[in-house]
């Protein structure tokens, strides 16, 4: 088992069991010790790998499910801190082109011809491969945010689901979201949780800033927003305002209501005293590979925000940009990428890497005393690796195969809330054919951008 | 299939079938004209995949092998055009550190504990990582090189070995290296061939670089070494001798002997007019995730490369730095990290980054006439690839696929000169479990370093 402490070296325990009752982890023990519930197994010598035995509900009354872990890993579920899950149905579609190109000319053009259908499709499309990949928690950001709660309730994720809100769409879309967070806040079990989600600083004027601060803040629910996405737009709102994104989003009140901010690559010094006032609900999410990919420089300061305590996560966005919502790339890829952009090899090391993609992305949802560690009282959201394969042989470290190693691919069973959603790689919730099928049928008009509108212009 | 022109973009031709015949695509044309020697499918509208028919050796008094490529993408095998492979011993090994401390501390002496047989099971599992991974052709250096040749014959891969050579060494090392170059040049049917392999001008001094100049030309083989493999080489080089590592290289006759460049990170303007003099036989390999690894910036100077006519290949470098010898990744990585380096979206495109990691692979090792490309005459090295997963789904662009969302796992089948060495994820030259027990057996005596020695002292 992985054990991701709050500071410090992440450590590797051998031959333990999970004790999960009514969605809960109960117990963490050493194999062999379960009482009559449960099934202890010869699970002895098995080489550097941890063994995982029973997970599952126990207890009196209810069936025992075991599942054994012999010669996996289980990890806490990732959590993908940003994305727009429905974007899945744009993969590939918006290659080798500006951002400025990527928004005008080709998502959000796309993006208006999304029906609440295609969402429905495309939010089920992306939990299944989220689940496939050990994602077992995801900071949604997006529009017919209902069509994505139902999703994350049939398909079994945990999920907080924040209703993109542009002021272009009035005062009547900005009620709905307010609808929508009364409506769905701690539905599914408590798996799905909402923030409000206005798009960004240079998306949404500080009046309706100021009111969704507001409501959040009378709900108890959290903002998630795109802010100082790069570098010029901090310097256009300067240069347009006077003022940093990040300032806007303190004087509008979003800092205060507690806000995950998307990308962050455009903060800037003077907005880091700021940010620190705000450090025990501030969070930042870091998607470096779209940064890449849109040639942005610099990236998300991570060393100056967990130096201020801000809290740092890790997310893919969406898939139009990142191709995948695959965590472990993402998190393999804020590894790489912050050590060459403080020019020091030694940092962001592997136990803090871990650190940040799980317990990380657990505080920036506001979910830390609920998941992004293998605890009792934590939320049994569980994921089992196969770190077998050559590509991970041989195994002298298992938490460096996670981060620079491990694929995808590896995750062979999935547990979120104690349900088992993924079993030695089978899908248990989702009908990906089906799936498949329908979204292919949709995937032509949803690339035609020959009507020339768009959900919104970008001019940030 | 994935057709890779040399220039302009690459094409997917859909339902081809591909003609093998003693190891050489003999043709390729679409599916159901084959006649009597294969078995035309019915393969008719399989949506935006390729299909590949029969691969695999045709004509009379031959049975016919005929792989059936449905919902698969045919491409040319991909080019690792710089790794040590008997390094997946220390994958994992050496992580979080700087540069210095990952060849003194860690690397360097852990070879001081490698015996010829330690090499031959590495190199077994690299091979057999690579196969897996689609690699058909990697270009090696690395120490006992017969132990690879001789994996290399076995697995069914094809290689360019080069046998690192120190000065430290000595005069028989290097007599050594020519002997090995002589015997094994060739060889294999062809699959081996020889580069000779100084293995850097701040280890190898100016006399026995020419010497082995003179012996590559002598051969008609080609050079491969690390060169300016960061900035601060290029610096360090300049102040104790004043002259950059590539000019040392134009000076001892390496350039003119035809080299293959291994990360050229530090390669600078003054550079650039040299390398174009000898463009024609001069590569770079790039590797950008140990480049990310190690802190380094800036990265290997592509853009300039490509301009002066040097050829740029995709490299993973040995998996003590790279965790992998999965080129998928590291071609993925060529990408992002090219387009934030010049701050451009637009360039590296998918079929660029493709062309790299195949035609530019195969030229990198002077078999531009052999692989590189699925085309009549060409060596039969040829992977299918299902792109059918989650993750590549709706399959808008199967080369963005490739390059932005597939992964090695994805690959199905490997041939290699017409041979199968991979089928539908079944290794058919390799005993895997075997191999992979004998290594475990050697690992704790490969990782102590305890004793104080190293191979080589790292001080550029």
């Amino acid at each position: 088992m992985l054990r991701v402490p709050s500071h410090g070296e992440c450590e590797i325990l051998r031959a333990q069991d999970i004790v999960v009752a009514d969605g809960v982890i109960e117990e963490v023990r050493p194999t062999g010790t379960l009482g009559a519930t449960g099934t202890p197994g010869p699970l002895g010598a098995s080489g550097p790998l941890d063994v995982s035995g029973p997970t599952g509900p126990s207890g009196a009354g209810h069936a025992v499910d075991v599942i054994d872990g012999r010669g996996l890993l289980a990890v806490p579920g990732l959590v993908n801190a940003h994305t727009h899950s429905p974007m899945v149905l744009m993969r590939g579609a918006a290659e080798d082109v500006t951002v400025e190109g990527w928004f005008n000319d080709r998502v959000w053009p796309m993006e208006s011809n999304l029906t609440p259908a295609d969402v429905r499709i495309g939010a089920r499309l992306a939990c299944a491969e989220m689940i496939r990949s050990g994602v077992t928690t995801f900071a949604d950001h997006y529009f017919f945010p209902e069509q994505i709660a139902e999703a994350v309730a049939e398909t079994g994720l945990r999920a907080d689901i924040a209703p993109t809100y542009f002021s272009s769409r009035g005062e009547e879309a900005l009620a709905d979201t307010v609808k929508f967070a009364e409506a769905w806040h701690g539905r599914a079990d408590g798996r799905v949780t909402v923030s409000l989600g206005p798009h960004a600083p240079y998306t949404v004027d500080d009046g309706d800033l100021r009111t969704l601060a507001g409501h959040a803040r009378r709900l108890g629910l959290r903002m998630h927003i795109h802010a100082a996405e790069h570098l010029e737009q901090t310097q256009s709102s300067l240069e347009r305002r006077g003022v940093t994104p990040i300032r806007v989003l303190h004087e509008t009140g979003v800092l205060d209501a507690g806000a995950l901010i998307a990308h962050g690559c455009g903060i800037v010094e003077q907005d880091l005293p700021l940010l620190a006032e705000y450090a025990g609900t501030t969070a930042v999410a870091c998607c470096p590979k779209v940064y890449l990919k849109h040639a942005l420089s610099p990236l998300t300061p991570v060393r100056d925000l967990l130096a201020t305590g801000v809290t740092v996560a890790v997310g893919t966005d969406g898939a139009a940009g990142h191709n995948t919502l695959d965590v472990w790339e993402a998190l393999r890829l804020v590894a790489l990428t912050q050590k060459q952009a403080v020019r020091d090899a030694t940092w962001m090391t592997v136990s803090d890497t871990l650190r940040l993609a799980m317990r990380g992305g657990a505080r920036a949802l506001g979910l830390q005393r609920e998941i992004g560690a293998l605890e009792p009282g934590m939320r049994a959201d569980i994921v089992l690796t196969d770190l077998s394969g050559l590509h991970c042989r041989p195994l002298h470290d298992p938490r460096a195969a996670l981060v620079y190693s491990a694929r995808a691919s590896d995750v062979r069973t999935v547990v979120v809330d104690g349900r088992v959603l993924m079993r030695d790689g089978r899908l248990l919730t989702v009908d990906e054919p089906a799936l498949l099928a329908e979204a292919d049928t949709r995937v032509a008009r949803i690339l035609d951008t020959s009507h020339g509108g768009a959900v919104q212009h970008y001019d940030p």
